[in-house]
């Protein structure tokens, strides 16, 4: 262990970050079952000491690595509801894409059989959902749209349209078109919102 | 093992239903990286020799649990584009609920890095898209939408909608209002679309 890493010494931010880093990326690839601190002090290339200085528990490990690492829904407000919702759909486009998108899939399925990461995780996606309502809830203060629109309904076929573009597109597809792709999503279902509640 | 599941006896295929039903909630508590035959025999309450009598490998025991127990989307063929996209955001909503529903969501994220299952996967998922295309051509044809309507942006918020609504939903709220949801959904998107090919 290098003396700079030792007890009492300055943590270097640079060492965290790659451990959270891999620890993420190890979660990806195997989930839980798979998820030891040898396996990941080994990806981001330092001993086991080293980590256990810093984490004294894989479920701890992987508590600060989500929340690290991970990409996360949060509340733009752009002043419109359109360019919120472009925004909230680009947010999701990120959060499914690569190794970290693996990661949250991973989050969706297991964390609540991982203890002390699922008290975590259950308020981490409360947030998310609070963000998401609020940009539709200021959308209809401001006369955007009608105020008995389907929230749950737009906003699970946003995140879910999303979700599932990013799962299923090659990821050069992906990388070449996101922004285009939130805006055409957006487009597709705020006609429909409005075009409803108009009727 | 009982003499009746001994080598060029008749297989039982009650036993065999009960070994693929455990292959699927072992593969979906654990992943790939917890899945052994130990682990399925014993939760199937059979001996690991008569596990190894019916499947040689993981990989063939899991690509047949998933083959024999895993709902899939198919084309119903009602006479209606609504009909049919009301039939396919129920069959999604059943994919996704309950332990077939975890073990179908690992699918997404895994059967790429399990030798032998990758390619049956790819083959069954290429298969609903196109028995989901499949519907919405038919819907052209009829003139039920216009022919300029986005295939992929329409399934894609419907598939998409219906999974993060299955994996979002307590299981008691899910079960009490599939059909509902499924029909409001459509509702929903196909507003959408018939404005938007009429502009």
């Amino acid at each position: 262990m290098p003396a700079s890493e030792g007890p009492g010494r300055r943590r270097d931010p640079e060492v965290d970050r790659r451990i959270a880093q891999a620890a993420l990326e190890v979660f990806a690839d195997t989930g839980w079952a798979g998820f030891a601190m040898e396996t990941v002090a080994r990806r981001a290339g330092v001993g086991k000491a080293s980590l256990y200085l810093r984490w004294s528990s894989k479920e701890t490990l992987l508590t600060d690595a989500v929340t690290l690492r991970l990409a996360r829904v949060f509340d733009a407000d752009t002043g419109t509801l359109h360019g919120d919702l472009v925004q909230l759909a680009g947010q999701v486009l990120d959060i499914y894409t690569g190794s970290t998108g693996r990661a949250a899939s991973r989050l969706t399925l297991e964390a609540a059989a991982i203890p002390g990461v699922a008290a975590h995780y259950d308020a981490m996606r409360a947030s998310q959902r609070h963000a998401a309502r609020a940009i539709v809830r200021r959308g209809i203060d401001r006369g955007e749209v009608a105020g008995n629109v389907s929230v749950t309904l737009l906003l699970e076929t946003l995140v879910g349209g999303a979700m599932m573009h990013a799962l299923t597109t090659p990821p050069a597809a992906l990388a070449a078109d996101t922004s285009g792709y939130a805006l055409r999503l957006v487009d597709f279902l705020l006609d429909a919102v409005t075009t409803q509640t108009a009727h």
